[in-house]
């Protein structure tokens, strides 16, 4: 997806989010503003919007040095889905569509982006998530998918949502790769972050090799991309990740709750609205 | 109230409304966005919020023309709420505190900001004003100053509040000065909205002299400020009236809805809050 003129707000309050995150003072977050506002000065739009956010998140490390802004969020997040891992885990056994209310309780967990509240509102989240209707033909694609394959890649997102893919992960009933961040971005889950949820319990985990937002193919390892070029079955997780994989077609499902104007026109969703979308051919989004 | 590194996100998104309300094609909202980026890379945050937005639409102005980006939608409100000002009228009549209604309604008027739902919501956000707590003690003082005052110099905010400013006007059975701005800014009122409104039924209208959002005293003109120095009681409407003259003394009280964040913040109170609010003294902000 390119980035629309409409993002342009949100990198300075990433930006400016990150400064703070790090204890930044007043004089350092203008600093980081006024770089960021340079910075997006000189963008041309044909990039997407989280390789922009990744020169946004390159600026403020090369600023105000190399910390994990997010880390505190990140294990308070783990741990409230962790305290909810049983209660969710007896949903997933006791519906009468297992594989259903597993892709809806890996949407849910998406809502667990940097800036959510407390878990009280983790599990409103999840009722909610539960009652929205979700495209059944594409629930169908999916499953027809995951009878024809050996194994899936799962792309993670955010850390605390990890714990909610873990869930997914136990219903697919086939050996998963899960792909977690090299480096801290955001409130994105990296191998540590993977492992406090425990999610080399239920798959292996993998490094895209790349600490930019979503996943900007030419970024990451080899060893990630031949992972990727492999794979019979993506599944991707999260608005950044459709954001930059939108077109790299069938092979990849995307699953994700719809967080921005932006992405809403682009996938036809409100604000809100819970996404399960099949990948379109470059050019041509589904 | 000075301006906070959380506003720059803002003021990119008005310049691009502003353009696009403007019918500019996306190379130009590309144009007004850098050349947005640009002033805001110089920028001094001793400015208030309006007298940078001032800068902003004035940019938008001189690259697009001099239209009036927000006409329609100006119209579209005042029809909408002078639908409703039957009703509304009604409910003063009816009411046991003739005045805390004219004045909570005066405030509900206050959410027809540029972007907001059509009539239906409106009456919703009428009906949810009416339940909100509102401070008795600054209610009392209001009532204290009206008593002691010939007359009143009511500050407008935007087309369409125009007609709940027209209850509480009638309410307030001292004559009434209610200034608009000279030209058009945002959806704000100028003296041709207000009369669509009916408002020079009720108050003598004046402008400002100052196309700029809330009231930057030292654009305005001499006209203007003589009127405003003599006021012994000024009614001030909206956020960025609130931006520009919080620390101008008892002599003003602010009616607002609670919008942004960075403003809930300044007066302590939640966004979708409900402010009657008495001005304070330079420095001390009540």
């Amino acid at each position: 997806m390119r980035t629309y003129l409409d993002c342009y707000p949100c990198f300075l309050r990433q930006g400016l989010d990150a400064a703070r995150r790090l204890g930044a003072d007043q004089a350092r977050q203008k600093l980081v503003l006024d770089k960021v506002l340079e910075l997006l000065g000189h963008l041309e739009l044909c990039s997407t919007p989280p390789q922009i956010g990744d020169q946004v998140h390159r600026l403020v490390r090369r600023l105000l040095g190399d910390g994990d802004p997010y880390r505190d969020f990140k294990e308070a997040t783990t741990r409230e889905a962790l305290a909810l891992y049983p209660r969710l885990s007896r949903l997933v056994a006791e519906a009468e569509e297992r594989l259903e209310t597993a892709v809806r309780l890996a949407i849910a967990g998406n809502i667990l982006d940097a800036g959510t509240g407390p878990a009280g509102e983790l599990w409103a989240t999840v009722e909610r998530v539960l009652s929205l209707p979700l495209p059944a033909g594409e629930l169908d694609e999916l499953r027809e998918a995951l009878g024809g394959t050996q194994g899936v890649l799962y792309l993670a997102d955010n850390a605390g949502e990890t714990v909610f893919d873990r869930l997914l992960i136990e219903a697919l009933q086939v050996p998963v790769v899960y792909a977690v961040k090299a480096g801290p971005v955001l409130n994105d889950a990296t191998v540590r972050d993977a492992q406090a949820a425990g999610l080399h319990r239920v798959a292996r985990l993998l490094s895209t090799g790349s600490d930019a937002p979503g996943t900007i193919l030419e970024s990451c390892s080899e060893q990630f991309r031949a992972e990727y070029r492999g794979a019979k079955l993506v599944i991707a997780k999260g608005q950044a990740n459709y954001e930059t994989l939108s077109e790299e077609g069938p092979r990849l499902f995307f699953l994700l709750q719809v967080k921005c104007p932006v992405i809403a026109r682009d996938l036809g969703v409100a604000v809100g609205g819970i996404v399960l979308r099949r990948g379109g051919r470059p050019g041509v989004p589904r």
